[in-house]
């Protein structure tokens, strides 16, 4: 057997308050409210019923408040996922640092991505009377939005909806400033040639897709072309087999942007099997700035997704002052390491 | 602007169902409980009263009815930290699942050990009357139990309340098992000498301390002596520059077991800066089973701390049959991989 009751412990009822100060239960509850000067009542009665609240450990019932209010306080993280990536802790670490400053809980829920849990999800919290709603993806992507959701106040984290005018406020990561600022990096180091990527921008995910336009978008401007593509997948075994590949049909890259962490780190392993030296011989450069970034050897260099920022600034808006619809782009910023150098003398 | 109303869509009201089913209200409100038998409402009625609240998109006010059953259908996680671990969101997950298996809601909060914070936001959680409590840790340790939790339903999650005999449920991983597995893993495999720890079992965390005694304790039986501890923290340029150290002072371990798998990627590093192979030279096992742990090459071999199940399992614990408080012991599974091979012949 638990050793807990069933029921929680008897908490203080306002009518205690009242009678504990000497005073009406109306005026208790006025001070309580933080009315006192509208009701014009003294200071003295204030004190009085401020520690007699202290007292008993007064707390009131907001659940009984909320049905004349209409306001919990509580706000609902829908996510399709929260354990894939193991980051998204850092979005939902972000999300309750704002949640928490507005004076807000935090409920999570998690739909795999299937619209029935996601229905059943959604009338669930709206019993409970949630307040407000962050539509969470874990992948920046296209989305729609579920229609109990639709008119009430939302924010969309990391993902967006697909109309011709913006409904809702959306907060996602600058993906293409990201490209841009990777491709600028390597003509900043003096590269000119033999610049590769390796991922798979053709998959349909929005990331690579908007990281490439801003690389060649970058590189041009400079007059210089992407020189290929290594194609894989988003994980290091796939990366390791497709650069050993390449680099045993000839390949001789000078700079490697790799569409994430995880794929330079298979990168890396490809180069090192095969004598060449980063950054002397090759640079590599990538995007996420997982923790990963900074125990490879040498240190890589890689443009953080800031997941934390995203969520924060999801509740913030959702939480602050009314926001015209529309996206937000939060900048992804740099971490320079030392994995980019000038290009080796031919 | 918010192109959302400052007010929810109306809800359907009760009344509403049993006018448009022709009822009293307090018919519609047996039907909507399930009460048909014992108040014997026809089952004629029961139908039409169930069309209604379908026709009415009618759902009951969770928060009202809360106030008469005490009973939210909502839990709380309550955390030291969500973030500073990437694998808490597998631990969140696992509770997730739980919940919502058993028709329950999760809201997580989390206190960054603060004891000011965290009686405020457990105030907060029962200002909105959650039903029952996980008091999380995200590094497996001995806590106090803060008071208002103690007379409420509450299980512990990866943390332990030091007391002669125990007053609530915690689920802890096996650490020592872990131990005794890791160093049964090197003996099966014919290592009996050079046998090294990497890490600081010394500095007061619960994990270390359980895994050195299991390693010990298992060597022991087979009249095996860990021939020494290199010493660092549980970052990977530490474990580096410590195993980087040792070789170049002479060490020459036939095995190292390293205390997670970010110091074993720091061991990986150093020894192949140095030269030595794995496993053919030098066999390394690890704890954890992060996800690095399948991109080194070669893989490494890991016992797993399972978070997922942790969180799935305290969350049961809590929302299942009620249990006796003390101490369960959730198994590290071992994940055989390549990093272990026989020992090299002198």
């Amino acid at each position: 057997m638990w050793n807990t009751p069933d029921m929680p412990p008897q908490r203080a009822t306002l009518l205690q308050v009242a009678q504990r100060a000497g005073v009406s239960r109306s005026t208790a509850s006025f001070v309580l409210a933080g009315r006192h000067q509208d009701m014009r009542i003294s200071e003295e009665t204030r004190l009085r019923v401020l520690r007699a609240a202290q007292e008993l450990d007064y707390r009131p019932n907001l659940m009984a408040r909320s049905l004349r209010t209409k306001v919990t306080k509580t706000i609902a993280l829908i996510s399709d996922t929260i354990a894939s990536d193991p980051y998204a802790g850092r979005a939902i670490h972000g999300s309750l640092a704002a949640a928490v400053a507005h004076g807000h809980l935090l409920f999570i829920g998690e739909t795999d991505g299937d619209p029935v849990v996601e229905e059943r999800l959604i009338a669930d919290f709206l019993d409970r009377q949630v307040d407000a709603f962050v539509y969470a993806s874990m992948f920046t992507r296209y989305v729609r939005l579920p229609r109990p959701l639709r008119e009430r106040p939302v924010v969309l984290l990391n993902c967006l909806v697909r109309s011709a005018r913006p409904t809702h406020r959306s907060i996602v990561p600058d993906e293409l400033t990201a490209g841009l600022t990777a491709a600028r990096t390597l003509l900043d180091a003096g590269h000119r040639k033999g610049i590769y990527l390796v991922g798979n921008p053709g998959n349909g995910v929005f990331a690579s897709r908007e990281r490439l336009t801003g690389i060649k978008e970058e590189l041009a401007t400079a007059g210089v072309r992407l020189a290929g593509i290594v194609d894989c997948n988003w994980w290091p075994d796939s990366a390791y087999d497709a650069v050993c590949r390449a680099l045993r049909d000839g390949l001789d890259p000078k700079a490697l942007i790799c569409l994430n962490d995880r794929v330079a780190f298979g990168a890396y392993q490809a180069l090192r099997e095969a004598g060449r030296s980063i950054p002397d011989q090759v640079s590599v450069i990538s995007f996420d700035d997982s923790e990963l970034a900074a125990w490879l050897r040498p240190q890589l260099t890689s443009i953080a997704l800031p997941h934390y920022e995203l969520g924060r600034h999801a509740v913030e808006t959702l939480l602050g002052p009314s926001a015209e619809p529309g996206i937000t782009r939060l900048t992804m910023p740099i971490r320079r390491r030392h994995s980019v150098a000038k290009p080796a003398v031919e």
